[in-house]
């Protein structure tokens, strides 16, 4: 531990420049250097997409439909922290508690209704948060929504909440509603930019965000004149974060194992802290999935923060 | 009684797996043990259709306009609990207190208004539960309406309640709305797998469900090519619910005891709980509805769960 | 007192019934049985037209947009309660404070914008009545507004600081908006006959609903057909109603003094707890409305409850 | 003050019969009998038109910019009181706390967007008032708007710590909105008349109205038939406004002197408590303005409440 | 100091006739004297416009996307004051707290969605801005926008939060959305002089202006017959603020820095408290813009306040 510690005070620039609460401080350094990789970069298995996207999401890979399934690949597979809501965290984290750290969602919704006006309200507390025992909170900010003023308003105790309990907070900042549509997609360098620079205004501790692609059509001046390749844009946004640490996503499943593991090493060599694989990972069959995410750790591994 | 403990903690895998608290342990035992099937199994007696569908479906048996029937019909008939809102359990429970556990409506709606934006405001809380000493509250939640975001505001607060106050949580998981009939209706495969899963991520303990119908005219992909059987729509349903345990409605009423029952074997089939039946029990003259449940009860003991 | 409490416990089956704290109880008992007729059935004086449908109704009898007429009115004609809003009682109450029960009416809007969504702010509270020595609050529900779930929600704390402080809960339940416009209007069976049963459901102790008239064009199946007689109708939603008591509303007003007392008596003969008739009292001269209320107290007398 | 005392008691009907507590009487007492006329009848100088209208307001004499004029001319005029938000009362009152009874307006708006759907929200409150040494409230009411139900509902807490920390409460009873507009307009007598009945219904101390024009086009029935001279119309609205005191609005700007005057003395007439006349005067050079509330004060001193 | 006090005491007209609490004086004081000109007046930096506009606004300046940077620059170039969120303040002030007061924003929004209806949600609190040793906090309110009714109703908090922890407030008073759109734009001098006054009546200390525009079309009247010229239009404004101090914003970059230094000349000859340069100075490389603003510095020491 006195490695870690060490480690922990030469290498993440971001983390030793943060000032941090005890409590955060602590539960920060749960997911960076006592879980995961250890070396200041993040691992992180998400499980909202029963909510977000339904049922259907697990249908390539029937297995995964029960938690039970990411609670064993988030241990085995050695994750940072596992990342869900406070209905799959009460019935089956029981037998994982303290071996893998939690990331418990707070907000969410279906994907039923119209995106155009998004927002996505809360159903669980920091306090829930801090009942079972989670090392951070996440929380979904629909950025350029029509309501955005109310995923503003209810960060606001979240945040403050976060702030009383030493929390740590991760912003889902996901750029989304019909103007987005209008300005060149959520995707988009323009959105995922200022996606990003929204989340440490607002006080975010790590941002998850999408990687931008390259379509300029209806982007916003300069945007639309701006022709970076895929790595410039990336590193922008992770610039545009500021101190906010940046979790790339992602994204849909891709079963080439090589593509996987280039993508991780792309988000890690633009500056990021870390990924934020689900489908990833949980879509492939336990033993395929674990030996995969060896091959991340060895990346991970070359990337200290 | 030791043998009823025996039996709750061999019987029903759900339940050893989860991790409850003191007071929803013990009020789920009654609600699983202590009345009705007493095998882990459930067999509700709903009575909120005065409310949500108005007088018109007391009609056939119009003695079942007085609240005194089904209270009546559910202690006779031996049900595991009745489900009703507070004003019926404030001026028709006195004599049956003790006697039928009480699950406690919190929310509803008249069906008078559209229904593309539905919403069912609370008009309880889960301190009325508490005081007229209630073994569960009940919630609706209308699933994938564009005000479901209200839904899972209110949420937040009752699954809160009813951590602190050690209360089972019931959620009536209702797809609903403009959105759902575009996508081909409620009672779809696509809309009740969904409302199955969205019960489980936030936090139910018991969800009532319909049976999912063959409809996949404008279903999203991949439910428009899914050919399921009836008993592979209803197992998938079971499935998404994870370790909430699923109640199927038994709907309007049919006049056929045969198909009834048939109907009830059929839901304990695809692993559910239990059944929730209300107008095919108490539509039905009292004699009638006894001697029905009794064939119900045969058919659940042969399903302990 | 000896003899009302005997009366008391014989007469009102619905009251001795009830589960009621004491302190409802004890006011309960001063609207039977401590004023008016004291026979539990009820003579309820309203004064919440000025506000609900603006001076206009005090037009045909000028001395009554004084509201010291009304009180005067309630006091020598021994109605059972006056009932009115908040700056009426505070400002007029003060000379009959002990004389007459007050009801205190909560919420209430003007007929100005239109009431296609119509909703009925609250505008006191039930410590404000607790205050003002209530002996019931007063609450107006639109049922099958488009905005019910306003009417509900805010119907929800009423409700239980009115069982923490041990107050009546008087509601006024009203079919209104544009959907129950649709399906026949307001005073339809169909709409009056769902008010009856929300009331109930939601927890009301006593209701005010309008004779159902017969009009069944767009009613809402079965009610299209439903062929009753005006006797018939009224029972009907007297039953609806269940354990919780109802006063019929009096309406516009009847020059022919007849005609008014064949209405009291046909809706005591329906089942009805009794009546709350304003415009046909305080329309009239003073000694003219005197006169009459003595006749209805005749009917009441033969109706005991 | 002992004659003043004995005023009291024997010249405003209206105060002697109202059941006030202790703060609200001692508070009355100031305005009524404390300072301006002293006779019971109020002389009130507005100060909201900046926010309400904008600075245009004061163009016709600029110094009227500074609201140091307006502290001035109350005190030199002797005013009742000077009725202003919480902004100018921090930022000018400091002098002249003490001199002038000041009564605070709580809520506000500017007419830049829509009055179709008219609503003022809140921006101070009771508490407020009480630490600036208020000796009222004033609360805009828009009647008759959609928003109405706003309207009402924030004004029920207002009204509730008005009670609590013995403050009289203003209420400007104004009606406003598209319904309005559709119904003969915001002057008209239909619209007046009902403004001044929701003024006592809902609680208020003093109404400020305007006078009833005789425009009928559009009125509602029995107004639109009613013709009545503007005397009989602005007693009218005086006597819907029943116990709760009545002031008139001065309006726009009226060079002529001699006509304000006739105005005033037309108001006192009608049975109104006093007048509240704003542009009237402080859009009068100082001297000017000094002069003519003298003679405003000579027709007061004519008409004791 | 003592002469500073003595400076205090004599320079700022605006200053001494306020009625200060302790906390504001103490606070007003360091921003007004003890940092900065230290004559009265006031020079700020803010940093909201990577929120407001999107990082786009850095694009000029690349590091200026780092808020060390502006943090370098409000230090070297030893402002009154630097103006940012609670995100920000949080990760970057740490090595700079003592050396530069901060004005925490409190709300805020993106350029996103459409601003018909601007709303500024609040994202911070008072308590937030105590927590971080702010000495001012900083609120945008949206005048005349068709939710200006949220503006003001959320406002009242933060007002009295800041009366309650001495906290100076300063409102960016923004004209804004479809209805100021109709009226000649929100830089009209409509527009402007309208939001100064908002900003005092409704209790600002301080509150930020745009200077207004001399375009007369669709401007109500009487400005759309106004014809000031630039000096007497800003003249205007900063009369209708009256005691609240105003300070001019710099707007978008000019890469003239003797036009730049005009303005501020301009801006103070019209009796403006400072100005608020963001853009003007950070999108100049660092010792351009620390040479600029020592220009600066030199035209305030000519204008004590």
């Amino acid at each position: 531990m006195n490695q870690s510690l060490q480690a922990l005070s030469k290498a993440s620039e971001k983390f030793s420049k943060l000032s941090l609460s005890h409590g955060k401080r602590a539960r920060l350094w749960r997911l960076l250097y006592g879980h995961g990789p250890r070396n200041g970069s993040l691992l992180v298995l998400p499980l909202d997409q029963g909510l977000e996207h339904g049922p259907t999401d697990f249908f390539p890979n029937p297995p995964a439909i029960d938690p039970e399934y990411q609670f064993r690949l988030a241990v085995e597979g050695n994750f940072s922290a596992i990342a869900l809501g406070v209905g799959l965290a009460e019935k089956y984290m029981a037998d994982y508690a303290g071996r893998i750290p939690l990331i418990l969602k707070l907000n969410g919704k279906t994907n039923i209704p119209s995106d155009a006006h998004a927002t996505s309200p809360l159903f669980a507390s920091v306090e829930d948060a801090v009942r079972l025992g989670a090392d951070a909170v996440g929380y979904t900010m629909y950025v350029g929504s029509p309501r955005q003023h109310d995923e503003f308003r209810q960060f606001e105790k979240v945040r403050q909440d976060c702030e009383r309990y030493g929390m740590p907070l991760v912003v889902w900042s996901y750029p989304r509603g019909e103007a987005i549509e209008a300005k060149g997609g959520k995707n988009s360098l323009f959105a995922q930019d200022y996606a990003a620079r929204v989340a440490v205004e607002l006080g975010a501790d790590i941002v998850k965000l999408h990687e931008p692609n390259d379509n300029r059509t209806n982007a916003p001046a300069p945007y639309d004149k701006l022709d970076e390749d895929a790595s410039a844009r990336s590193q922008r946004v992770v610039r545009s974060a500021g101190r906010t640490m940046v979790l790339f996503s992602g994204g849909e499943k891709n079963d080439d194992d090589a593509a996987v593991l280039r993508k991780v090493e792309f988000y890690m060599d633009s500056g990021a802290q870390g990924v934020m694989f689900g489908r990833n990972m949980w879509l492939r069959p336990l033993d395929q999935a674990v030996a995969l995410v060896k091959e991340v750790h060895k990346i991970m591994a070359k990337h200290p923060r």
